[in-house]
């Protein structure tokens, strides 16, 4: 039996990416670890401004919270993302997620090695940068040299030239979409890496990181990105998006065509399609918790797998990761959703489609939802 | 046995209300109708501010997310409530928690009655309008009126006079705290009434109005307020805020003490504590479920209370009520908590303070942590 | 002889208003009280913005320089005329060329009839207020109510609804171009009426209302006015521009057809053509004083006309007033120029023309520069 | 007989500078080249802001209006001098008088040399650059650089650094006030040197520069500077000033203490008692024209000064220089006022003061005002 999950993803992509001649991938990463991908993985490009909540939790974790505070707002600017406008007495940038904020970062982080090592270790392999990309923005820099020396001028960092170098690395580091989705897993877990289980971060500045992607994180248009989306997310020019479900996955997706914004317009698609199909909106009451999968029992000749919480991606998700894992010992399976809460679209499918992959397999199965019809009909 | 928590929330308004001459108060209400309160519970205040998330979501029910977002936006603005601030060539209003956007709001459902009615759906009981702090308000309603003027003259209102009327009623509905917590609720419960059972507003309308109390509620804070605090929040100038983090409860506080940005000092101070004390930060990954208390069972001679999920302030709120609907009807009672994801202080505190009190009542009481050390001690 | 002034202006009619359907009409008058006017001088039209700088004059001469600069600032906005934008600490006006001081005016004015009364006298006749203008108007008031609200909401007025009453009243004056050069030019004369000979505004209130045109009188178009036209000026939506030329001359044009800002297309032109042909601007070095033409003096058997100052439009102009009205005496007529300091072009074309008609009906006239070659040749 | 204008300036100077601890100067500069100072006339300080007008008419000079005015507004920006602010478009500075205006213009000029010559041309002599001043400034110059940047971004420059040395360089040029008012002078005189007579710019020039130096040249307060000063000017930070009445003088004031706006304490008063004294507004109906004295002519045993035009400070002046330059020739003086047109404060008593001396000297003067009671008493 295989995970129905890349077939999902196929979905998604075929749908969203209509034009063949452009590259698109989509990656998710839940945060005990489980990969999933579809398009073109392997495809590289350029973190860009996807590297700004990573650079702004290192900042955090290296000078602490009041620290980077006192340097760098949080407040959503509604201003696109290369606005020259810092706060008119301080000169603080009104968020790390703008330039203005993300060059602030790069000064207080000091060495571009530093945030390269740190990448690379949410990554989960050594990150490299790519020297024409990073050349070609160098020569063409007055915009971020603008910022930086503003930003010198209210005292906000010490060598303007130096931080825009350092920005301008790291905004060259070369990913793919499992790269970035494994990132955005480390942020989904509260700071500890799901594979190697390391904490990155404290829990603290991933939850201060995702609050600030999710209200500065789309631009000028975060208000409603967060009411229809509802995921804190990050683009970056290079036709990428990081998005993050707190407690569920790391999401990334990219293809390179953008919108006026400067985002992806198939990777907003594609974010758009997960969010509803998987009831990742931030504000959904029935947003699974981790411990979606309760147990799993043998009792007598059958093998019971019992749900709890809402059927939604996630606990679907797990089911297949479990029935993967320990198959049924016996040739009567139990689907027992008696007490689930809400049993969403694509919760239903993916069981459904469990069901019908045990059965292929020569399974009896039988779905269990108590007194009430079975839920999954 | 009694609940704690009444005392928790006892001792939150102590830490925080020192200045015995101001009344205060704090009420929480779960999505499966639990409702706790503290303070001055009687006191009626004016909803002011507090009643803009509502009149969104009638306005969103009745016109239709699509027609209601043509006329106000859902953008963070980075200004004081009462700025005179446009979209310039639409002359749209920023969001609907600013005033411009509440009398915007207030046009489109048009008739103050409409609004008293869903209100008092919301809170369960006739709201009556504060007829002394109407007139008052109407009389030096000059900021108000020219925002009403100006969103005539863009069209977005017909009449602009009527519907500064119709605000200002509104914002003069009478309430006390639990009242709020029950509106709040609504909204965390997806849009049905816990109590009623009745569904007021679509779940999509609920994401949505938490989505715009999440970046817009706090006004020029928004951003700081959801990195710090991290619940979807709105303020009035009567000293009042209420909050709601999805899927587990609303709350509501009061203390009239204004701050800076005309919102509840003391209020402010018991919110933080609510959100770290319980860990009801939207963004924290172990936020739990719904099902949080898995299952009741009588094995033999013992009573099983099966935990499941994160032992947070709900889970551990939803054993009380367990224990006291459904008293153990064996001398030993065992907490199973091997299924517990995370354990967090306010959910170890209670789950504690719950086997003391089974134990003061004479029963036997072990908890069951698996192979693991008791996490409880 | 007659004048050649008429058939200049008929001929900067015929060049900037080349569309026949449309009326214009131009006049202009001296501070020494000659009139001239070209085009549809009949044609009644309402005052409307060009208002602006009479009933600002009627404020600081009734409550005082400091009491209206109090409550109205004088700097240049940068912005449209209609901008709802105040001062966002003290509510005041940037200036009171755009609404907003135009309003808080009317409310240091008080009463509509007072600045009528004050407007006739200036127009030298009973202006009346058009019924049907104002009416239309007061039906679309939206913008400027909500102006006249956030002025009450500052305190700069007190009844907001009577403020907008009394301007639109203001604007809808009833004038022709003949009654705003006349205006104009109580204005050019240092406050004094230039026909009864009395005086209307200290000569220190015209100045400051003068400095005010200049900075503020063409909105969003202030500086590239002055540094193209050079002439303090005002427009109003109804097609008409006054301007005035400090000691020379107050002009009024009209045309009804608008461009971008609001602004009279064709009035623009016949604006730039006078000043451009006069030498009107204000930062001309040669700027010619009042006393151009110094003395009429008979010599044996030559009437001697001795010019001094530079021989622009206004001196030229005042020499052909000269020989109308102190007709040559002798057969033998000398223009004495050699004190003259620059000769304009329109200044040697219309002493030419003086010349010639002289010459037309019989006289012999000679021109002397002193040393110098004639510079009328 | 020695002319009584540095008595009055030194008068000036006692008035407004009471604080001996600080130098003071002032300097004005007639448009016939003649020259008066008082105080700390040797004393250098660097141009500064001072430099832009000057920059700006070379530039237009250069490239010609058009081209200037593509890249460069004239609108009054109603900033101070360092804000960070462009069109959002175009990235065309407001006006050449804020520095984002003045480094552009060093970028359409294109070397310091090119800009240093004129400079020195315009002074009468070779100025020298303060290295000291110019190495700090340019130690400091991040807020210029960031300026640049942002120009280049825009393409409105080629090379931010080099452009913001030139910039720095050009205004570290050291000058005394005497410099100062013949280089402003040379304004007034539309654009010919009034001691060389070599025509160093266009007089469309000097007209354009005086306009923009009255809408923009006071930064933030230029509309209250035109309304109650009434001279084009412009500050420096070193505690200059030079202000311009055109057809009239050159003016430059000096001391280095300075207001909020970085403009001299000192130098603003002493710029505002020379206009009111002086009758200098630009919006004074009385300016006077060039040509004020009209004629000397001996009668019988008398010598006539025959005065024409008003009798200001620049009439009186040039009475003064009169006498100095042709003493008379008779015992007895006639001052001819007749022609007069009107009488300032300062006119009737410089022209008093002449009679007094005249008188000291041994002369018989007697006023003649025609039927008119003599205005002198």
């Amino acid at each position: 039996m295989r995970s129905p999950v890349p077939e999902y993803l196929d979905a998604v992509l075929r749908d969203c990416a209509q034009d063949d001649s452009e590259p698109a991938a989509i990656a998710i990463t839940t945060i005990d670890d489980s990969h999933h991908a579809a398009g073109d993985v392997e495809q590289r490009f350029t973190i860009q401004s996807m590297s700004k909540p990573f650079a702004y939790a290192l900042a955090i974790e290296r000078l602490g919270w009041e620290a980077v505070h006192d340097k760098i707002d949080v407040e959503p600017s509604g201003e696109a993302f290369n606005e020259i406008s810092l706060d008119s007495e301080t000169g603080r940038p009104h968020n790390p997620m703008i330039n203005a904020g993300a060059i602030a970062t790069a000064g207080l982080i000091g060495s571009f090695e530093t945030f390269a090592e740190f990448a690379s270790k949410l990554a989960g392999r050594e990150l490299e940068m790519d020297e024409a990309v990073f050349e070609s923005e160098m020569d063409d820099a007055h915009r971020n040299l603008a910022l930086a020396h503003l930003l010198a001028a209210y005292e906000i960092i010490d060598d303007p030239v130096e931080a825009v170098d350092h920005y301008l690395r790291q905004c060259a580091l070369s990913v793919d979409v499992r790269d970035l989705s494994t990132m955005a897993s480390v942020l989904a877990n509260g700071g500890v890496h799901p594979d190697s289980g390391e904490r990155l971060m404290a829990e603290q500045t991933a939850i201060q990181v995702l609050s600030v992607m999710a209200t500065c994180g789309m631009y000028d248009d975060a208000g409603d990105w967060l009411a229809s989306v509802g995921i804190p997310a990050k683009s970056g020019v290079s036709g990428g998006i990081i998005g993050v479900l707190p407690g569920q996955v790391g999401v990334a997706v990219f293809s390179p065509g953008l919108d006026d914004h400067g985002t992806s317009t198939v990777g907003v698609q594609m974010m758009r399609k997960l969010s509803s199909d998987m009831g990742m909106h931030l504000m959904n009451p029935g947003r699974p918790s981790r411990s979606a999968l309760a147990e799993v029992r043998v009792d007598d000749d059958e093998t019971v797998y019992v749900l709890t919480g809402d059927l939604l991606f996630s606990s679907a998700e797990s089911l297949f990761r479990r029935l993967l894992a320990e198959p049924p010992e016996t040739e009567t399976v139990v689907l027992e959703i008696s007490r689930v809460g809400e049993v969403s679209d694509v919760g239903r499918r993916m069981a459904l489609e469990a069901k019908s992959r045990l059965e292929e397999d020569g399974f009896t199965v039988r779905v269990n939802d108590g007194d009430e019809t079975n839920r999954l009909d």
